[in-house]
């Protein structure tokens, strides 16, 4: 049987539609890396009409017609069309289940508040941007109240579902309370075995920033990135955008430490490797896109954490460090360096978090956004709610708003169900790499030679050239055969940081 | 009377419509100067998608009604209205005339004959891409013909009103003529007065790169380019792109050379200070758009040509050359630099031509286009006809083809009518410099204490102000008295060329 020509039309609609979506996505990289300040205004505009061209062709009435067609003939459809036409009418529902006046409402709710962040942020002043907050929390809920009835979802679990696909709060929160009820004990074992090691030295700098900038360079072409379909700049924040033959990572350079950009061009080009290895039979169709922000952060924190910040690791790049900068000594050695990555300790800030505390942050942002979504928690008590969340989960008290609820972009800008997926991405990291080290015992080995092939080889083949033919859930079930466990996690924690030492 | 929803609502398309170009000239930019070589593929796609959405703006039945009912209201139109409504029935002719299918095919064929020509150019090898122009030109003349009926114009004509609107042959061939025979018993006096003079010394390199790029930032921004509104870049071929807060001019440095890579970054800087000055209140409508290609380069020839190979700006600048590159010595005096300026010679090659051979390459190329165009050339006679003509005009015959039909892309890339607005625009300069001088003398003195400002003001007011509001004769006329005149030009090469000084 051959492949009706309502798929095929719609092949075409999604052909275009993501072919807006990357042209949008190269605007927001030019934006943040290279465009001048007052390009802003325009930019913004452009952007909007990409945006509104894009929606277009998902509102239009030929596209509805279609997956209605193509649904009612797809006897004629392979494993992956068939996953290609379930992709579609997911990305449809989400694009379609919100009127647009209120999509428009939201995005210009978010802009204006994000202005009001940056300044509030810095002048620890939440008062300044409440009333901001609490508009753009209004249009989330009525956002997702909408999708939660086109798609027979819960409130928070459709708002959810934009970032993470089948992602459901009754499911997360099994997970999430099984950590918060393990860290405290087990937060200070942490301490107390990190007391009873050599403190870690600190090296001295400053460190050359083309020297830290070739070095990373280096770093990601061993971990893949091909420099002829990529690039590294510089930005505000680290980021990773793009797609295969054009992938494109940031990063920031700091004189003072170098291991903050290195570590964030190992995180950046995790992400980039998902991109780079998703099929390219599939390229520009739902089915062919990555599978969610849990999965993608799992790639990140796969090359980052698991790989990046190994014993193994640091046996290779201690001598390129010390090549690099023309410094040797004692804080040079590999297990010095391994101990300065894993140091552990209760802080008020999400990104500067290790990995022990950093589900900490994660839960406390998560029960807070459900609660403000359900109106069990008002915007004006945001600040008091977080400041005690945080003080029962870390037993520390932000002295501020600036360290407590005004720290994060995400809610200002309209983002509420994401912070879930960094904590749902660690925990999948540590389960994928468990696995592939089973399956290829020499992982360990080879990347005390810097060699990152054998690792992504494992993830290219589990996880990203499966890009979104399956759940998150199914490629975690045929990667390591069981679904979302955090004991891999905690088991690879409790190696790290009590006993100082890796997986394998 | 209150504008019609009819107009208002065109304003709402032209404006995505430009939105839309914006975004396609920010991803041609970056495809220039920052894409990774293998992401040409997806940014082709991404193009191509784009343009097709733009053209389905102006192709939707409701734009032609639009234009039908805005037409009939158009009582309460106030004159910039009244000229945006002329405008846009002229954007949309454009793009209407051509049938999609037609549109396609003749971008699909210049984009295989570039890609020809780029290995055929340096091969001097023009059978590689014979075929392929002679589809190029066969689509083309299609696209010309449909172009014609929709506008009742010659084929020629159509064709060349894309990039000059209003621009006709009949009002070219007499200028182009004149000049034609002017110049041959001009250029021997030319070379006879410059071999009277001293020989120009060359100052001898290397000249490190990044002082040459920094001097380049500094004449750009005192030319007027607004460094948070723009961004200076390095490209195989300089290039002017972007708009209103955030110009976009590349160049590329030579070490043995200085003044290519600075004369290239005035030329450019013209061309942005255009973009820049255009009246915001008419930011993205077909009336607050630049006025054709021939004001265009008439724009950057008067910042490079008429001001900064000036002997006035070669005294502001000498001193700054030589503190740049830690050099003095007679060669680096502004009466040598001047001389170094302004070398006449017939070159085979147009963009190393000076001013007054340059004409006889858009003149060799006028010619040939019409021809081959009416069918009066076949393709296969262009080498010879090419080489046949250039000698006609110069004196001399390239040896190859690599220094004759193949060395502009233009044709392979589908531009034709393109070539007369290079030597319209000349003219143009010439003739808008020796107005603005009468307008305010104090402009050379300016320019030689390094200070562009008096003439960008002129300019502004006079040209960049005007936006499409006038047609390009209008603008010449309200500016300077009269429609365009070679005299100026003329005039202007005789005292340089002849005498070694400038205007005033």
């Amino acid at each position: 049987m051959s492949v009706s020509s309502a798929y095929s039309d719609l092949e075409d609609v999604f052909r275009r539609h993501a072919a807006i979506g990357e042209a949008v996505g190269v605007l927001h990289w030019d934006m943040s890396v290279m465009m001048p300040r007052k390009g802003s205004e325009a930019r913004a505009e452009q952007l909007s009409v990409l945006q509104v061209a894009a929606h277009d062709l998902m509102t239009n009435s030929a596209t509805a017609d279609g997956l209605d067609a193509a649904e009612a003939a797809k006897e004629g459809l392979d494993p992956w069309q068939t996953a290609n036409l379930r992709e579609m009418r997911r990305q449809w529902r989400h694009a379609t289940a919100v009127p647009a006046d209120l999509v428009e409402a939201r995005t210009r709710a978010a802009m204006t508040c994000e202005m009001l962040w940056r300044d509030a942020r810095p002048a620890a002043d939440f008062a300044m941007v409440a009333d901001a907050l609490e508009t753009v929390l209004a249009l989330s809920r009525e956002a997702g109240a909408a999708k939660a009835e086109a798609m027979d979802l819960d409130l928070y679990d459709a708002l959810l579902d934009e970032y993470e696909p089948g992602g459901r709060a009754a499911a997360i929160d099994p997970v999430f309370e099984d950590y918060a009820a393990f860290l405290p004990d087990f937060l200070d074992r942490v301490l107390a075995a990190q007391d009873a090691r050599p403190a870690p030295m600190m090296p001295a700098g400053p460190f050359d920033i083309d020297a830290q900038e070739s070095l990373c360079r280096e770093m990601a072409a061993r971990v893949g990135m091909d420099f002829e379909a990529g690039r590294l700049d510089r930005s505000r924040h680290p980021f990773s955008s793009g797609y295969a033959g054009d992938s494109r990572i940031t990063t920031r350079y700091d004189e003072a430490d170098f291991m903050t950009a290195l570590m964030a061009v190992l995180h950046e080009t995790g992400h980039a490797m998902y991109e780079a290895n998703l099929p390219s039979d599939w390229r520009h169709q739902p089915v062919g896109e990555s599978r969610g922000m849990a999965l993608h952060e799992s790639q990140s924190l796969i090359v980052e954490m698991q790989a990046g910040r190994s014993l193994a690791f640091m046996q290779f790049v201690a001598p390129q460090l010390q090549a690099a900068f023309g410094a040797d000594g004692p804080e040079w050695q590999a297990d010095n360096l391994y101990r300065l990555c894993i140091r552990a300790a209760p802080d008020y800030i999400r990104v500067d978090a290790d990995e022990v505390t950093y589900p900490a942050h994660v839960i406390l942002r998560y029960r807070l956004e459900r609660a403000m979504l359900s109106g069990d928690l008002a915007v004006a008590d945001l600040p008091g709610a977080w400041n005690d969340g945080l003080e029962s989960l870390l037993g520390i008290r932000p002295p501020d708003d600036r360290l407590g609820c005004l720290q994060d972009i995400h809610w200002y800008d309209g983002a509420w169900g994401y912070f879930p997926t960094y904590t749902l991405g660690a925990m999948a990291a540590a389960q994928f790499f468990q696995a592939a080290v089973a399956a290829d015992p020499d992982i360990p080995a080879a990347l005390a030679a810097g060699d990152f092939q054998p690792l992504l080889k494992w993830l290219k083949a589990n996880v990203h050239e499966k890009a979104s033919r399956h759940t998150t859930a199914e490629v975690l079930e045929q990667a390591t055969g069981r679904p979302l466990d955090p004991s891999a996690f905690k088991a690879h924690l409790e190696r790290r940081y009590l006993h100082a030492r890796d997986a394998a």
